[in-house]
C-alpha cells in the first residue's frame, strides 16, 4: 500500500480549534479529502507569534504522509522562530471561483482551504533533509527531482527543513451556484459562477539554456489538478 | 485627483517588522507598487492570536484610499476577535510562476506578495460600513455594484466589517529566471521558468436565470490584470 495514500475512511477528529463554527456543513475532516487539496495548493500561509504578535508569510511546502515540510535558508526569522518549538498555524487556500448572487450580501467565492495547527521540529539528520527537500521539489513539478542536480552538503547545512505533523487539521469547502433569498430570484440580474483557475502559460526556457535542451513533459504538460 | 490612487512617488515607512530581512533586495515599500498587488489579488490571509495561539483565515478583502476593508458575518469568532482591537496581520500572495533552476537548491517561485500589520477598528456607521460593501463587491468584480440588489438594513446589521489602516505594510516580490551557481550552467538539465495566472473559464450560469438575461461584459471579459 502506498503510504503516501490514506485510508479513504480515516477522519480527523475535531477539536475546539478545528471544529468549523461558521458554517459547518462546510467543514471537511476527511483525511483523503484534505490531502487532496494540500497536494494541489502550491503556496500556503504560515501563522506564528513574534514579539507577542502575530505574522502570517507565505512559502512552499511539500506533503508525505502524514507530515507537512517548509524549508528555507538557516538565517530566515520564522523558521528559527518555528524551530524552537513554538505554536504555528499553516492555512492553504484554492480559489475555485467567483459566485456572484443577486443580492449583494449572498456574493461569495468558491473555495478549498485547509488549516493546518501543531508545533513544528527542526529536521536535524542529512539524509531525512535530503528526502524532505525531494518531496518539497516534487510538490512544485513530479517528476523533476530525478532531472536536477541535487544538494550537496553545504547547501544541505544551509536549508532548514521543518516538519509539522498533520494531527489537528481540518478543511472548508464551498461549491456550487449562488444561494439567493427566495425573492430576489425574479429580478432581472445575472447570476452565477465564475470559475477560476491557476492555469500555466508557455514555459520561459532561461537565457543561458542551450537549445538543444527540451521542455520536460512534466513541466510542458503541467497540471495541478488529478494529482 | 483620484484619492484611490497614491502619489507615486510615495514610500511606505519600514519599522522593525517590515523591514525585509531576508534577501532584502525583494522588499518593496513603494505605495503604488503595494496597492498594485492589493488591488490584483482576491484572497487574503488573516493572521490573528486566538487563546494565546497563532490562526490563519483566508478571506475576501477590498481597498480604497490608505484602508483595507474585510468582512464577515456578525458570529464570525474572527472579526469578534479583531474587533477588539487585538493585532493583526493580513498577508496577500500573487503566485507568478515556477521557477525551475538546475539544482534542487536554487528552486523558486515567482510571487508578489504583501504584509500589512496593524489593528482593526469595526465599522458602526450603517452608510460607512454600506460603502464598504460596495468596495468589497467591486473588488471581486468591478462594475457589480451598480446591478445587485443592495444590503437591507437587515443585512448590514447582520454584517461586521473591518477596516484596517495601511500603515505599516511592505510588499516582497521576485521576478525573472533561476539563478543557479555559475558551474551548474553546464549541466544538461532544463530550466526556466513556468508562468502562472489565475484564469477565468467561461460562466456558468445560475439554473434558475431565464435565458434572456446576458453575462454582463465585467464577467465575460475578467481579468484581475491592468485593474
Amino acid at each position: 500500500m502506498d503510504s503516501n495514500k490514506p485510508d479513504p475512511m480515516s477522519q480527523f477528529a475535531p477539536t475546539e480549534r478545528t471544529q468549523v463554527q461558521r458554517l459547518p456543513k462546510r467543514g471537511v475532516y476527511n483525511r483523503e479529502e484534505v490531502y487532496r487539496i494540500l497536494d494541489e495548493g502550491l503556496v500556503c500561509h504560515v501563522g506564528f507569534i513574534a514579539q507577542g504578535k502575530p505574522v502570517v508569510i507565505p512559502t512552499g511546502y511539500g506533503r508525505r504522509g502524514d507530515t507537512l515540510y517548509v524549508h528555507g535558508s538557516a538565517a530566515s526569522r520564522m523558521l528559527r522562530t518555528l524551530g524552537k518549538g513554538e505554536d504555528v498555524c499553516v492555512t492553504v487556500t484554492i480559489l475555485d471561483g467567483l459566485v456572484l448572487a443577486r443580492s449583494a450580501f449572498h456574493h461569495s467565492m468558491n473555495y478549498r482551504s485547509v488549516v493546518i495547527f501543531g508545533k513544528a521540529t527542526i529536521l536535524e539528520d542529512a539524509s531525512a533533509k535530503l528526502e524532505a527537500l525531494d518531496i518539497l521539489t516534487e510538490h512544485i513539478a513530479p517528476g523533476r527531482w530525478k532531472d536536477v542536480r541535487h544538494p550537496t552538503e553545504k547547501e544541505l547545512q544551509a536549508t532548514t527543513v521543518l516538519a509539522i505533523p498533520l494531527k489537528e487539521v481540518s478543511a472548508k469547502v464551498r461549491t456550487g451556484p449562488p444561494l439567493d433569498d427566495e425573492e430576489d430570484y425574479t429580478l432581472p440580474i445575472w447570476a452565477g459562477v465564475l470559475p477560476l483557475q491557476q492555469t500555466p502559460s508557455a514555459p520561459i526556457p532561461d537565457d543561458r539554456l542551450p537549445r538543444e535542451i527540451k521542455v520536460p513533459e512534466y513541466v510542458q504538460k503541467y497540471s495541478r489538478q488529478n494529482r
